[in-house]
């Protein structure tokens, strides 16, 4: 065989996962995206529609309005997984451990119109939903049972998504999930040897080179992370050190909204109909966040990932945990950066 | 809201993972599975067509066969992420770290026959296939920049296949995969405080109850894990401890082959067209096995799992590494047991 140049393997200084990167960079053209499903018209989701689903948890609703009219609204899942009522039961099955799902399954409705999602709606709409995003994380943090919020979004088929109304997740667990503790102890590891913030470190290198960098705004910074796990991952970062997304200041909003909008309308240009998911990773409830003798807090930083689902898993990907990149993130940061 | 019965968080022993196992169970006809793949007639993996793709690395023929006729066949894979030649070159890129992808990638052809899977020609061939597999591992493990070699198999386009052919897949890398690694951990977590070998510990507790095992052999049993990652999942475990799949004594090749086939076997007239994955997880390259003033080899036990891939990964997994099982491995296995 002739011989070629080697690919790269690269660790993820966060989660101490390898990803091999290939030189023969794929641009956007060579992946296949679904398309676009067909929008329903009989979507029960939809503005006008409010006294046929569960009972509304909360919703944001405009200053002056006296329609009654909502701009965002969440409402219980429909088939919810973890439920608020009961007591958490931690007990034995033989050798194995169990427990109660205590918990809660939520469905952020992201705006009142069937076909138009908030980052096409205008920054004022997408401000919304990054405020009710935080209302609902600290509203369930005072649940003293709980232990993690997870706010996600399924967007296509391909990521999982079951209705075709804008709309976002949101599933509270009584159990730290597994992913978002291996970004807690990485985090502290680097932090035990560093004495500084890895996110921040990233942040500032990431500035540096610029090579993966995909926006910049005032107070929040996009790139494609070192080593990514899919080609077009994107990240989101707060410039300001915080590692509670529900502490996000009045200031940020908009600027978060702003940053969270661009980057997803740079994928949906390059890739028309592109399913992909997006989530926040933030500090655990019940975490003393201003306890002075600890540096907890000081080691996490609250992001959110964005995850553009093009490749299939294989094998491989579940055997390994090992993941492959077939456009290197500065090829992919290159791309979103320019359309 | 009507109040139901909570659904039950189970808690993974080696992994430390949770899932959510739904009280209202599915059965294997709510499951879609998509249409078996046309077979293509072209197809350059098949007998005859040898010189058309690279060169063979190893093969297994017939004891007595003059014909050149092979049964199993291994070749490099076609577009290849690591390269067996080079140098590991570790180095830094600013904050970051890297390597050369030095490694292996093969494909290992399971049959002659471009429409007879290795489970349905019989248990020769079958034993064949695991005999290759073994000698695979076995020869890579001399190369001491490889650090492990992956088994795995990708049947269906859902579960990422590219050939209709039956092969599987082996990739060896420089570094341990991240998911290998954190079973180790595990295991070893498990040892440090039981002073028992965790996966010799779940064979005896499944033996005991019955109610997730689908079968058992003279020389291996299979179940369904207590806090399985998918539904319909199924683990084959060797029942004599052992660390590292390529030291599988000769009585037990063709058991093996048994075990793997009647699961199979019993998958496909579950889930007609089923895409799944299996891997094989076994000790790493470099751990000195047989040294008696460590516990390493011990703590670790080689398994294989097998992953139907019915259900489409949301942003909840992704972001949350916590799984939801819409059918218990009770009823799974119970299913696959009376197939």
């Amino acid at each position: 065989m002739k011989k070629t140049e080697l690919n790269e393997l690269r660790k993820d200084p966060l989660l101490g996962r390898w990803v091999a990167v290939l030189n023969r960079s794929l641009g956007p053209a060579d992946y296949t995206v679904s398309s676009p499903e067909d929008h329903e018209k009989n979507c029960i989701l939809c503005q006008g529609r409010e006294t046929e689903v569960p009972g509304e948890i909360a919703s944001v609703r405009g200053r002056d309005d006296r329609s009654g009219r909502w701009l965002t609204r969440v409402i219980p899942n429909f088939s919810p997984v973890f439920q608020i009522e009961g007591e958490l039961g931690r007990r034995g099955e033989g050798m194995y451990d169990k427990m109660n799902a205590v918990g809660a399954n939520e469905i952020i409705i992201e705006s009142p119109d069937h076909s138009l999602p908030p980052e096409e709606i205008g920054l004022d709409q997408m401000t919304k939903v990054i405020m009710t995003y935080r209302d609902r994380i600290a509203d369930l943090e005072k649940d003293h049972r709980l232990r993690y919020t997870l706010i996600y979004k399924n967007s296509g088929k391909d990521a999982g998504a079951t209705f075709s109304h804008p709309i976002s997740h949101l599933t509270s667990t009584p159990v730290i999930p597994k992913r978002v503790k291996e970004e807690l102890d990485g985090a502290k590891q680097y932090f035990a040897y560093k004495e500084r913030c890895l996110f921040c470190d990233i942040m500032k290198e990431e500035l540096r080179f610029g090579s993966r960098v995909i926006i910049e705004t005032r107070h929040f910074l996009a790139f494609c992370p070192y080593a990514s796990k899919f080609p077009f991952e994107a990240w989101i970062l707060p410039k300001r050190h915080s590692c509670a997304f529900q502490e996000i200041l009045a200031e940020e909003l908009e600027d978060m909204a702003l940053i969270l909008s661009t980057v997803l309308k740079k994928l949906k240009l390059l890739f028309r109909g592109v399913a992909f998911n997006y989530f926040i990773h933030t500090a655990p409830n019940r975490m003393p966040r201003k306890d002075h003798w600890h540096t907890l807090g000081e080691d996490f930083h609250w992001h959110l990932e964005i995850m553009p689902r093009f490749l299939k898993t294989t094998g491989f990907e579940w055997g390994s945990g090992f993941y492959i990149l077939p456009t290197s993130p500065e090829d992919a940061s290159k791309y979103l950066r320019e359309v």
